[in-house]
């Protein structure tokens, strides 16, 4: 029972210090649930149900599948949803006319043969990263969509009715989640590119600042390991190592982002991807560096010869890196940037 | 005309192209039209139909959305839906049950009250990572199925019959995709990343192997860009350095593959990702040292003084290296494995 307990405890901690983290998870939870409620009072007001009869189980189900964390990934999914369906009743329903030409013992097999064409051709578009990386949830629909009205259409008569409540509750789920995601408490994928690539960049700054002092100090025996953890400067910049996939798909949601605070509609998104690689590139840099830390045996003599100029190129590249990470935060140009790279080269040379 | 005709040319090569860059995606492809088309006949046949009736288009919604690349990916998405379409489900008649205690008026509020909580706490408890990396579609299904069988429930007196209905033809649906993806081509993460993992090891031995013929060359004015593209070696290891989250991917799906090959169900995985961190470790290296390939004005006699050891250690390193890829490639253990990381923090040091 102890033991029990005492899981229970650290559990609700885990779960305490995941809201505390980042608020906006507890936030995110919140409206879904608020978002699924809404749009299940579709089935306790007769009114509404009787428009749309069993049907209106699309509506939930758009909701539950479509709500994504940032504004950019819900509405990556609704319009990529959205068009989908459309675009894939309609072919459905062209397709269910066409086979009534082709009488009864022929219409399955034509059938059958339509169902397999789309959905070979849309399973191996998908492998195309350009039409990955914006419509992979379309394409999903798309057979989704046309597969459901055409075999639909087999059994039931009235197909177009039945494209068109599907097509209608889809479009209400879409909206509803549309609203939310954009007026309640928005977490805009494009704003989190944009202070990730900054702070990774001050990561790296901060890092050259105190690397001179790491780097030349008299080695105190045994406490080596002590003194990483007190220093989260040393770590940080690992992080930066690793942050391609996120600002990748950030960048992809960004995309889909409407005029928001200081980011315009076509705002580019893809230069902030640029200057990821650029911060990386530095980064590896860094990380070799970083192994002269753990060395011994360097000799003394060689270490006074270069800590002048090592200390030099570390605080000006240091400085020029910071100036960098505040002109992005700020959206500012600054004369400091262009010798970043110049600085770098140096500095790579030299150790 | 003749610029459309043009275009429709590119397209279709760049399609042939990505179909001849790896077969599978074709095998792919006919797979998920096969499956589609194999499970939408059960709309054509009356006795198949007249079992499920119109809920039959779970069986093909989950073929559609089920069916990933990779037998992991498949597996994974399969028993997730399985499981959470049980739970799901479950709880959902439960809690009907429950709420048919609380008369008339309450009913529809109970309900309401049921379902934002288990939506916000699900979407909740996908940010922990630990959850997101195994469970992370079985959230999203078991949100789903619960809110459609209490809301169903509301309006239709059969909910079990509704809620066991939808569970047969998922499971249906399931068994399909399991059997399709894992008899007919399979496509094994497991052994995807076994071979990505041993191939980045052997495109930095081959850099090392390259390096030092490149580096003391007698540089020929204006080609160097055209050396560039003739050595492809010079190059590949760059995607080591953006392997991590192919390597994350292929591990987090191989976890759910069964016996195949020479690998066993428990096969250590996690392994994998650690070889993989310590090969970016040294592909971060390799890219620092790729810096001093593009600098002019290194002095000759400095360059003839490290000329002999440097290409000591390149080669040795490159002959570690390649032993160590090999071994990973057969599963064999090899004597030269340890001396690899010490080669690599000499080599770091000399340049």
């Amino acid at each position: 029972v102890e033991f029990a307990q005492a899981k229970a405890i650290s559990v609700a901690k885990d779960v305490k210090q995941l809201g505390k983290d980042d608020p906006r998870r507890v936030y995110h939870a919140m409206k879904v649930g608020v978002a699924i409620t809404l749009v299940s009072l579709f089935y306790y007001f007769r009114p509404l149900y009787d428009g749309f009869g069993s049907s209106t189980i699309w509506a939930v189900m758009t909701v539950v599948v479509v709500f994504e964390f940032t504004v950019g990934g819900a509405l990556y999914k609704c319009i990529n949803r959205g068009c989908a369906t459309f675009l894939g009743g309609a072919l459905g329903v062209g397709v269910q006319h066409l086979t009534t030409l082709c009488g009864d013992t022929g219409r399955p097999i034509v059938l059958a043969l339509f169902i397999f064409g789309f959905a070979a051709w849309a399973t191996f578009l998908r492998f195309f990263p350009y039409l990955k990386a914006r419509f992979d949830y379309g394409f999903t629909i798309f057979i989704l969509t046309f597969t459901m009205v055409s075999v639909t259409g087999y059994r039931a008569d009235e197909i177009l009715s039945y494209a068109q409540t599907r097509l209608v509750t889809i479009v209400l789920g879409v909206a509803l989640v549309m609203m939310i995601s954009i007026f309640v408490y928005p977490v805009w994928a494009g704003e989190d590119l944009h202070s990730l690539i900054a702070n990774n960049i001050a990561k790296l700054a901060n890092y050259l600042e105190g690397f001179e002092g790491e780097y030349f100090q008299v080695p105190a025996e045994g406490c080596a390991e002590a003194h990483k953890a007190d220093k989260p400067f040393l770590l940080a910049y690992k992080s930066v190592l690793n942050s391609k996939s996120s600002e990748e798909s950030l960048a992809t949601f960004a995309r889909w982002e409407p005029f928001h605070g200081r980011f315009r509609l076509k705002h580019p998104w893809k230069l902030y991807l640029d200057v990821g690689v650029q911060a990386r590139q530095v980064a590896y840099l860094i990380d070799a560096l970083n192994g002269h830390l753990t060395q011994a045996n360097v000799p003394l003599e060689f270490q006074s010869l270069i800590q002048e100029p090592c200390k030099k190129i570390c605080s000006e590249s240091s400085k020029a890196l910071k100036a960098l990470s505040c002109s992005i935060k700020d959206t500012t140009i600054d004369p400091l940037k262009k010798k970043k790279k110049e600085r770098k080269m140096r500095l790579c040379f030299c150790s």
